[in-house]
């Protein structure tokens, strides 16, 4: 599957299927992750992938009772490990690294046939507690993986005209 | 070419030809950057794509003088348009969605054959001035988009067992 069409497939995926997966898939996925480019090369990330039950549902719990994380194949946890560091533009490295990061684990989650979901809406604190995470790491996201068991209809997007400028601000 | 293909060819680029990208390509890397997800599907961003030479060259000045940018195609600028909005991970959503989009538009470039290169090194305030680009709107992430000149080999990556945990932090 090229990129474009990962592209157009990639759904938020809300339901799944009760299959684990292969780990293979699961391999070629983190190391999607792995490879993505970080401020200077930092890499100062960890990516937890949460495959107990019970902790999924705790998770879910504190993502706001949104059940179907619990559901999902696995929940990667993506955490930023050193936090100071703001770059000249004035953000966070580690936000924006584990993004990247977590962006590429989702488009070669769809080459593997398999749905995502970025969640953005948990306690981190909670979060932290439940998966024993140190103080000073910082949960950026988490993400839902694993087979669909509903592949929803692509959502609305602005048009392109909208939302791309040449040259300058108009 | 495949997403896998795309992740393990990517590379920062700092050597560009002095040669424009073909419509048609561009448009395809900006719609990889369309399709992305965003919280709440809100798309509150605004790519500008910079090809003029002098506003080029300006921006390169604003990115601590490194000038490879200036002989990109075109630098794509990546904006938020509402930058209050904070998830309750604690995360803002614009710099997340932001990194997102930028992630697809760079996988997307590599299977164009172009190169790109983040840029987070830059004094945001001189950006928005030489763009004309309001006082709410924040610039997350600049990118270099253009033919590759040289394509450097990889760089060093944690191996995965360094950055991968089980079900809790270890």
């Amino acid at each position: 599957m090229d990129v474009f069409e990962a592209i157009r497939k990639r759904r938020s995926v809300r339901s799944y299927e009760d299959k684990p997966i292969e780990e293979e898939k699961l391999k070629r996925v983190l190391e999607a992750g792995r490879l993505a480019p970080s401020a200077g090369n930092r890499q100062e990330w960890k990516f937890i992938v949460v495959k107990d039950r019970f902790l999924k549902k705790k998770i879910a719990v504190s993502a706001n009772r949104q059940n179907f994380i619990a559901q999902s194949g696995a929940i990667i946890v993506g955490c930023g490990t050193e936090c100071d560091k703001i770059m000249t533009c004035g953000q966070y490295a580690y936000t924006i690294d584990v993004a990247i990061a977590m962006a590429q684990i989702s488009l070669q989650a769809v080459e593997e046939g398999l749905g995502t979901c970025w969640i953005g809406a948990f306690r981190e604190d909670e979060v932290k507690k439940i998966l024993n995470i140190p103080d000073k790491v910082r949960v950026v996201e988490l993400m839902a993986l694993g087979y669909p068991a509903y592949v929803p209809e692509p959502t609305q997007r602005k048009k392109i005209e909208d939302i791309v400028f040449y040259d300058v601000w108009k």
